[in-house]
C-alpha cells in the first residue's frame, strides 16, 4: 500500500506504469471492437467518431472502472463494455467542449480538434453519436455478460446522472456561464466536482457496483472517486499554469486567457496544491475497506500528484 | 378499423383527435414531473432544457410508444418514463438541428429556437443534457415499474440504436453532407428512414416490447413503424412546399432554399404523394396481427395524410 505522506518509490511508479500501460492496451483493443466501422452514406460521421476515440487518450475512466471492478474481485472482461462506454462519453464531451461555440480549441492531445478536421456540424453530430452509442454499449452488456440486468440498469442510471445536467454537462454549463466573472470558491467547486469529478466517480463506482459491491464498499468507492475527481481537476488547473505545453498535448495558460475560474486563480497556487494533497490523502483513506486488490486505485490517486513532479 | 382506401369520416377524425388530445395531456403531465427543476448554479441549463421540452409539441413519439404498449394490452403508466424519454431525445435533436452550425433556424414551433433565447453554448449543452437524461429516465424504469429489467435494457438498446450513428444522427449527418448535391433517391431514402423513421419506429416498437409483445408482433410493429416513419417525413417535405407557414409554426419553403434533398425534389410532387399513400396502406396492413386495440395506430397512420387536406 502506498501512503500519501511519502513519495512513490521507483518500484511503485514503474509498477503503476506497467499497470496503466497494460490496461490501456486492453481498453484500446476493446474500443477497436466497439467503435463503429466507417461505412454507408454516413461513413464520414463514423470516421469523426473514431478520430476522437482513437486520439491518444490515457483511458483514465475505463481504467478506473476496471480497477473498481477488480477491487471487489470482479473479472475485468465483465465490465469492459461499460468501461469503453465511459471513454465514448469522455470523447463526446471533449468534442463538444472544443467547438467554436464553446471553448473554441484548435488542438487537443497534440492533434487538431475534431471540428478542425471534420467541420463543426459533423463534429457536433459525432459527439451526439458517441454519447448515444455509450448507452447502446452499456445496455448491450445484458447479452454479453453474467451480470444481472437490474445491476446494469443501475449502472446506466448512475453514469447518466454523472454525465447529465446535474453532473458533467451541468459543470460545463457553469464553466461557460461564469467566464470572466469574479472568482468564487463555491462556483469553482461546483464546476470541478460536476465537470470532471462526477464522471470519474461514476467510473470507479460503476465498476465496483457491476462486480457486486455491497453498500459499504460502494460508498467507500464514491468517497474515493469524488476525492480523486476533484484532485484531478485541480491538478489539471495547476498543469495549465506550470505544465509543459508539449507534454500536455495542448496549449497551456489557456485558462487564464479565457478568464476561467480555477483553484489556483481563486485561492492561489500554494493553497491549491495543499488542497490537492489533502484530497489525495482522503481518497486513499476512503479505500480502507479494501485489501491489496485496491492497490492500483491507491497508486492512481498518488500518481495524480506525482505526474507533475 | 380504418381502411386506407377511404378518407376518415368525421366520427373517426374526431375520435382520433380526442385520443391524441388526451394522450398529449397525459404525456405533458408526466414531462412536468420528469423535467429537471431549474435550481443551483446551472439553473440556466435546466431552463433551456424545459424551454424546448415544453414548446408546443405534438408528442407523437410518446403517443406512439403508449399506443404500441396498449396494442398488446399493456398499461400506459408502465411505459411512461420511456415515452417521455423519447420526447427528451426528440427535443434534443431539434435543438442541435437548429444551431447556426447546423440548419441555422431561428423559429421552431412558432417560437424562437433554443439558441436564440439561451445562446449557442447553453443550447448545445441543453441538447446534450436532454439526451443524457433520456437514458437516465429509461434506466430508472426499473425502480418504478413491474417490467423485468432485461426487457428494459432491450428497449434502451433499441432506442439508442435508433437515435445514434446508424439511426437519427446518421440521417442528420447525411442530410448535412448532401446539401446542394444532385438529387439521389437512395440518399434521400437513407436520410429519411434514418433521420425521422428510426426513432418513430423505435417509439412504437419499444412500447410493444416493454408490454411483452412476442416476436411476431414486434416484427409487425417494426413494419408499421418504418412505413409511417417514412410517410411522416415525406408528408413533412410536402407540407414544407404546400403547407401554411402559420399552421406549421415554422417557415415553409426552407428545404428548397437550403437545397435539401426531399422526395418531392427528387421524384416530383405527384410521385411523392403516391409513395406516401402506399406507405400508409402498408403500415395499416402490417397491423393485421392486432385487434381493435391497435385502432389508434391505424388512425394515426391515416391521419398523416389527412392532416394536409
Amino acid at each position: 500500500m502506498v501512503f500519501p505522506e511519502k513519495r512513490m518509490d521507483h518500484k511503485e511508479t514503474s509498477g503503476l506504469k506497467t499497470y496503466l500501460k497494460e490496461k490501456k492496451a486492453y481498453v484500446d483493443a476493446a474500443l477497436q471492437k466497439y467503435a463503429p466501422s466507417p461505412e454507408g452514406p454516413a461513413s464520414r460521421l463514423m470516421e469523426a467518431m473514431r478520430y476522437s476515440l482513437f486520439a491518444d487518450g490515457k483511458r483514465l475512466r475505463p481504467i478506473l472502472c476496471i480497477a473498481g471492478c477488480e477491487a471487489v474481485d470482479g473479472a475485468p472482461e465483465t465490465v469492459l463494455p461499460v468501461a469503453c462506454a465511459l471513454e465514448f462519453i469522455h470523447a463526446y464531451s471533449l468534442i463538444h467542449d472544443d467547438l467554436p461555440l464553446m471553448d473554441d480549441d484548435d488542438v487537443r492531445r497534440g492533434q487538431p480538434t475534431n471540428h478542425k478536421v471534420f467541420g463543426d456540424a459533423v463534429a457536433l453530430l459525432a459527439g451526439d453519436a458517441l454519447l448515444t452509442e455509450a448507452f447502446h454499449l452499456m445496455a448491450g452488456l445484458d447479452q454479453a455478460s453474467p451480470i444481472p440486468a437490474p445491476r446494469i440498469t443501475q449502472a446506466i442510471q448512475l453514469i447518466a446522472e454523472a454525465a447529465g445536467f446535474d453532473g458533467m454537462v451541468g459543470g460545463q454549463a457553469v464553466d461557460i456561464l461564469s467566464e470572466h466573472k469574479p472568482a468564487d470558491l463555491d462556483l469553482v467547486n461546483y464546476m470541478h466536482t460536476h465537470k470532471t469529478g462526477a464522471l470519474i466517480t461514476a467510473s470507479v463506482v460503476s465498476g465496483a457496483l457491476l462486480a457486486g459491491a455491497d453498500d459499504l464498499r460502494r460508498k467507500a468507492m464514491e468517497s474515493y472517486g469524488s476525492h480523486i475527481g476533484l484532485a484531478f481537476q485541480i491538478s489539471d488547473d495547476i498543469l495549465d499554469i506550470e505544465g509543459d505545453a508539449k507534454a500536455m498535448g495542448k496549449k497551456t495558460g489557456a485558462d487564464q486567457v479565457k478568464g476561467k475560474m480555477t483553484y489556483p486563480a481563486v485561492l492561489g497556487m500554494a493553497a491549491a496544491k495543499k488542497i490537492e494533497s489533502e484530497l489525495i490523502r482522503k481518497a486513499i483513506l476512503a479505500l480502507k475497506p479494501f485489501d491489496h486488490k485496491a492497490d492500483p486505485l491507491r497508486q492512481i490517486a498518488q500518481y495524480i500528484i506525482e505526474r507533475k513532479r
